[in-house]
């Protein structure tokens, strides 16, 4: 496939200028367009411009309120709010995000909800965004129906990725961000638009059995939750923080609203973060922690989640990043209608 | 085998009075005991009498404390601490346990760190009695090291278990707990006691090759985490949230301490509760939760994590248990050694 170069600069404007035409007003483009620029700085393609397409969809079909004023609200001390006014979910947390780390830092724990959101991103964006104010942070979100619990073969859970970031002072967070399906949906849709197979376990065909064809897990079929019952108690636990909690939609409920446009769905987020300065070990748990990376890096076979992000994401801000030229062109047609 | 049927009143009995005998106070023994006899009654044997006799030998070996003094202090407003004076996690816990509810009630969220603990007990025990308070949980314990992480082949994270309940009024709530490693090490050792094969996966054996004899896997080998790297980053997190949070000892510490007594490890313990009445849905997350939980009933095949644990408690509670006759008589003489 050809690819278009370009500078993370370019990237940013590019989503933005496509966003603000396509109805979002500046803060909602500038939001959305550097999630996905953070994205693919750090080579995670699926939440990258890859989604841009996605965005658009949602914003022509009135689904999303390009527009959203989210509105911020503490719920109870260490509980806040984030009402997204039907917006995606990178501006509301933008809005939340200052008191939610004061709060977190003076209580000791704290949680902001996000509702009425459209989540599109990668959560490992976010989390990375409070580990670096020294805050240890885990965080959960629904999707539309698309795995099938353990033991069934009906679409039921979202693919429902939890995310978790260990603050690591004076260098970058570690932070992961995983989907409870065996596979992230976007890696199946670029596996399927690449023509490559998945793995076995990642989901049933249209017939309910294991195939590794992804456009028939895509077209008809369903995910599976990756480790068996234990990943699908995980998804679970997700659909409950996410949305029984929050009073949101589950995944099953999701997936009945309209308009059906490739674009997000509306859901809830759960984020919780930590400060280790008031657990106890204030002063030393840096380098207690950072022993404990040393010694399991020291395996032989071992790397730390999202390490090859890191890596890089030092390539791309040198060099910037690598756009399929098809994409490039869909964006700039998207621009123009 | 042969078997002894217990009523769960004796079952108790026969606990606490073997570890007053062995060196706990009546507070402690009690604690102990009653968490044995909760996994007797739900058929979780692997966390029940099977245990005693490393309760035993930690409190003979002088390891534990068996007259602990458990302490609460508040570390930040949603934040509380038990030291656990070197006993037991048991008696701890329901040191805290009432403040610690207080807590996340009126703040929302809160988190209760257990630190100075031999956690040796199920945390589905733990998370059912914060969620009968109608209180949202999650629980992450650590352990001495025993799993190799995703790409390694020696052990450096504990089995590290993370539990989650969600509160059901009038009824028994939704309770998980699950190893981050493929099984829990107490399943593996009843298999390897039985004789019976584990799935491949579960560990490597001494030459770091994979196996399903369960022996091979206690006896120089080590565990595997489920679901590969995913389930290894979570394993990392119940490590960093279980020790790096807290001050506490990672598995890998843990693992050098001594004296090897067959009995639990000092270590720490995070737990969160989370208030449903205060996320915005006040009044109607109840009915909203349940009709979730009956459509995902409604599909063939699934059925919801601790489904088989109360089906068991009513028997149990009505005809008592069976306890492995060897098992018994150890017991008796661990009551007059």
């Amino acid at each position: 496939m050809e690819h278009v170069q370009l500078s993370l600069a370019e990237v940013s404007a590019l989503g933005e200028r496509c966003l603000r035409r396509n109805g979002c007003d500046a803060d909602n483009a500038r939001a959305v367009s550097e999630t996905m620029t953070l994205a693919e700085r750090d080579a995670c393609h699926s939440h990258g411009l890859f989604r841009l397409p996605g965005y658009v969809s949602s914003l022509r079909s009135g689904k999303v309120n390009g527009k959203a004023e989210p509105r911020l609200e503490e719920l109870a001390p260490s509980a806040l709010r984030v009402d997204g006014d039907r917006g995606y979910a990178s501006l509301a947390l933008q809005r939340g995000l200052p008191a939610f780390i004061e709060c977190a830092s003076q209580q000791g724990i704290a949680t902001l909800a996000l509702v009425n959101i459209f989540h599109f991103a990668a959560l490992w964006v976010e989390l990375e965004a409070i580990a670096v104010k020294n805050l240890a942070a885990l965080a959960f979100v629904g999707a539309t129906a698309m795995v099938a619990p353990a033991g069934a073969q009906k679409a039921f859970f979202g693919t429902n990725p939890l995310g978790f970031a260990w603050p690591r002072p004076g260098r970058e967070p570690m932070v992961f961000d995983q989907a409870t399906a065996a596979m992230a949906r976007g890696e199946i849709q670029i596996a399927a638009r690449d023509k490559r197979p998945v793995p076995l376990g990642t989901g049933l065909d249209a017939q309910g059995l294991p195939t590794t064809d992804a456009a028939a897990i895509i077209n008809g079929g369903v995910q599976l939750p990756f480790g068996g019952y234990k990943g699908s108690s995980l998804s679970l636990m997700v659909e409950l923080l996410s949305a029984g909690l929050l009073g949101e939609q589950f995944g099953a409920e999701a997936s009945h609203a309209l308009p059906k446009d490739g674009g997000p769905n509306r859901g809830g987020q759960l984020i919780i973060a930590f400060n280790p300065e008031k657990f106890g070990n204030a002063g030393a748990w840096v380098e207690h922690c950072e022993q404990f990376f040393g010694e399991l890096l020291s395996l032989d076979g071992v790397r730390l989640p999202g390490d090859r992000r890191l890596a890089q994401r030092e390539l791309s801000v040198r060099d910037g990043v690598e756009i399929p030229e098809p994409l490039y062109r869909e964006i700039l047609a998207l621009e123009k209608d």
